[in-house]
């Protein structure tokens, strides 16, 4: 049963042009989906929560309530975040072949806060268009004391590794003659029809920016 | 934009029968799906690593290589689990309402390691049974090797929360007038058809066990 969790050992190994490391590949990842798992060390234990996240050229943003202590204490500090998209159950021959197939992403760094309002504003709104295209301008717009509410942190994309596996099991070479079924079980994200608001005007259509949201 | 980061704020909350930390929905969370994040502390640093979990009664279990240096760190060592179910993109009127439906969950404790061989095998026995119902007899037996080159690990389920959020967006009263679409997009884990290992005798049929697979 190899699983996801070997990834760990890269950890240390510098985001390269090539291979493993290389940003086409990191940056495939983040951009195939916006949650990821963020590890900081909160009063000295490891605590890991969900966020979205989002890329800016070399650099990967997230943001949450300024009021989160948790937040506080990842200014400037150690962090891990981590994106994984399961694409599949491997199913094998052996227990120990069963895996998954997946394309996981840890990255390292200090998360660093963006501490300017104009700067954070106008991260948030890439945020917001990378995921709806050209949304950001038709919203009533952010006023100060929701920006106040709200922290951007970042990091370079300097330190990490990509791991991905994709096609059939791999058995030992003695078992694939055994009367045994084995392969691969698909798992797909799929988008369903939009939900309007019970509390929309029936007349508001259903914009472009919506339409265009994709998953990977 | 009220993110799954909130999560955070319910740290050193006990597992309670009633409310966000009830036993009900946090085996709901964890039986909806495998994937999990589980963070460490490594060398100082927070590690966040994907891999697949399963419950036995008021225990979660997970697993890993043996020669893992992360896994060897982890035993009797704190460590935080957290799953997430993306449901859902919440498009709301302004950029601060933004938010996504989801259904998440961290546990803290402390990662014990099985070291018993047979309790070991009963565990990973009961994790592919519980993928895949009755698959564990069918397939080669795990032979000793395979055994050793594998670390089962678990924590109680003691101390943690869920947290899940559904529906429409919530907007500020004023926002609700505005002429801009808000609803939600339902985003939904599909499994595809199962793809035969090429290298598979064509006159095997496809299992039960593996037909019985369901996310959720």
């Amino acid at each position: 049963m190899s699983t996801l969790e070997q990834t760990g050992r890269s950890r240390l190994r510098r985001v390269r042009e090539r291979g493993h490391y290389d940003r086409e590949t990191i940056y495939g990842v983040l951009d195939a989906g916006p949650l990821c798992h963020v590890g900081y060390i909160v009063d000295g234990a490891p605590m890991v929560t969900p966020t979205l996240q989002w890329r800016e050229g070399d650099r990967v943003y997230w943001h949450g309530s300024s009021a989160s202590r948790m937040l506080r204490q990842a200014e400037g500090a150690q962090v891990c975040l981590s994106v994984s998209h399961l694409d599949g159950m491997v199913v094998a021959r052996s227990a120990f072949h069963h895996s998954v197939n997946f394309r996981s992403l840890m990255l390292f760094g200090r998360a660093e806060k963006v501490a300017d309002p104009a700067r954070a504003t106008a991260h948030l709104k890439n945020f917001i268009d990378g995921l709806f295209p050209g949304r950001w301008d038709t919203l009533r717009p952010m006023n100060d004391k929701e920006l106040k509410a709200t922290t951007v942190l970042s990091m370079p994309i300097e330190e990490g590794a990509a791991k991905i596996r994709t096609g059939p099991p791999v058995d030992d070479e003695e078992d694939y003659a055994l009367p045994i079924w084995a392969g691969v079980l698909p798992i797909n994200q799929v988008l369903g029809s939009p939900v309007p608001c019970p509390r929309l005007d029936p007349a508001i259509p259903l914009p472009r920016d919506v339409l265009d949201f994709k998953l990977g």
